[in-house]
């Protein structure tokens, strides 16, 4: 668990895609960042006050966030003074960068010095079970996706948003480095030992309220070749009460992958139910998100009717139009 | 990879069973094992010569393999004495315990001072890519199971044993700690990251002659809680042209798992065929193999005659009848 408030750190991000980490953490717990550090040239903005590490500090930031990704995903050698003055002034720091802060020795003898902790996300801490598949308590959405990179964790964290707003009792469960770093815990899934993969995501996702609904985030798609096995733990580990099918209309192939045609909503929807019920028979498929970032208006409006016409169930863009509909599927 | 010829270390193993790996050697690599070690008391018997450290080395052993289990997967303090005087000796060793050699000083002291090398097959020592998905030269055959533990391993090895006899070219593609130790060199797959999985099996299974097959060993199964991860990993980084489907009849529920009916083998073919398509348009489910261990003669030729006529494909049980017609299916 990653102790908040944050300070948002944005380095020397050459454009705002660059800071996306801090956008994340911007856009879905506002609450949790109390100021931004910027170093010169920074091209990103997420309209905080701009803080000292000594003024962070006294404002009661507990952890420095790295919210910036550079080429390489390295920790640049013009951050290392500010990480340093950050531990040396009683924050503790985290990071999903490829480059972990526990392989850095002046990283490593700050934080042993002053005592302070080093949150790499990419790494799980946890020596999760073997899955049991025991049926367990409470309500739980997953987002499956016909690619990676559809909108799936935005999808949950848009639906998340919206129960708390109505009252509703939820918990966006991130599974993956970016959602980890915005909500301050979660399981690194994509790094977890094969072994493990679908008892960390029971783990993730314990007995609770009969009337609370875990968010799931979802990781790759079963149908793409590199990461399916990813997949298929969240989908039993998950054990889905409701699943919200996530595509991009406008991809022409899967990600990573030149020769793979996307596959349909129609089999997704099949795909993924029939091998969700075998760890819950109730489960449903209940709608679908549609990432219409690459189309007007007009375009978007007209994909969305197509979609809800011909599949039958509740669509929508939570980006453009709200997650209100899925979470009303969901009752 | 594992140098051979082995000296098969039996042990004190309590029962035959307990030295399952040194069998699996016994009945598939015979000429890998040019003698045993067996301590007082132990009552398993692989029938090969019972040779000192220096007799086995004499007669040109290379390593040491491991070829018993005691409870818990622990490297007994009984055993200790005969693995230094080994090292010492000048061969390595090789395990799939899960109590690492590793991580035991005296054999880490013993294996440096002699310049030997400790394998532990349970663990990774690849760096393994993330896979691509794009289509590889050969043929290959997976092995898919209605469970886990249902005969996938013997399947593929019965198989590449008739190929080879047929002087067909084949190669068997361990996936496991037994198959490893069995053939040499593998992938351990369960214990590779989870990004990493499907690309493993890439690196295991790559381009090869037209007419080559790798038999490749399965893993857990699709509907199985715990293992389905591991299993969609193998789906899709195998690109298999030749799915056999595996079976245990008289299992009741799935292993592990007492809530779980087994899946039908119609929706075993019907799921794993789908996900299969997906890298190789081309697969085919061409047969299939059932444990028939738990039957007397007349029940199993009953069992395997209902099943060929209901699913309308060769099935044999390898162990009772051998593994020729599901060759033959592959052509």
């Amino acid at each position: 668990m990653i102790e908040s408030p944050y300070l948002l750190f944005l380095g020397d991000a050459p454009d705002p895609l660059a800071a996306k980490v801090a956008q994340g953490i911007r856009d879905w717990r506002p609450d949790m960042a109390i100021g931004q550090f910027r170093l010169d040239g920074c091209k990103a903005d997420m309209k905080l006050p701009d803080l000292s590490i000594a003024d962070a500090v006294a404002a009661g930031a507990k952890t420095l966030v790295i919210g910036v990704a550079n080429r390489g995903g390295v920790i640049s050698p013009a951050w290392r003074g500010v990480l340093v003055e950050a531990l040396a002034a009683g924050m503790d720091i985290a990071s999903g960068l490829h480059n972990l802060l526990r392989d850095e020795p002046d990283l490593v003898a700050a934080a042993e010095q002053h005592g302070r902790t080093l949150h790499d996300v990419r790494v799980p801490t946890v020596d999760y079970p073997i899955a049991n598949g025991v049926k367990r308590t409470g309500k739980r959405c997953l987002a499956v996706g016909t690619d990676c990179s559809v909108g799936k964790m935005y999808t949950a964290l848009a639906m998340d948003a919206v129960m708390r707003e109505r009252g509703m009792k939820s918990t966006f469960r991130a599974t993956g480095q970016t959602g980890i770093l915005i909500t301050g815990d979660g399981v690194p899934l994509d790094a977890v030992i094969a072994d493990f993969m679908a008892g960390a995501v029971e783990w993730l996702t314990p007995d609770n309220d009969a009337d609370h609904w875990d968010l799931i985030e979802g990781q790759g798609s079963l149908f793409h070749a590199s990461y399916s096995g990813v997949t298929m733990a969240l989908v039993h580990g998950g054990q889905a009460d409701a699943l919200i099918l996530c595509h991009e209309p406008t991809r022409t192939h899967m990600r990573g992958l030149p020769d793979y045609d996307l596959p349909t909503l129609e089999d997704l929807r099949d795909t993924a139910l029939h091998l969700a019920r075998r760890v819950n028979p109730d489960c449903q498929v209940v709608g679908i998100s549609v990432n219409t970032a690459g189309l007007d208006d007009e375009a978007a409006a007209a994909c969305l009717a197509e979609i809800e016409t011909r599949m039958g169930l509740p669509t929508t863009d939570p980006y453009r139009h709200g997650a209100g509909r899925l979470v009303d599927a969901l009752s």
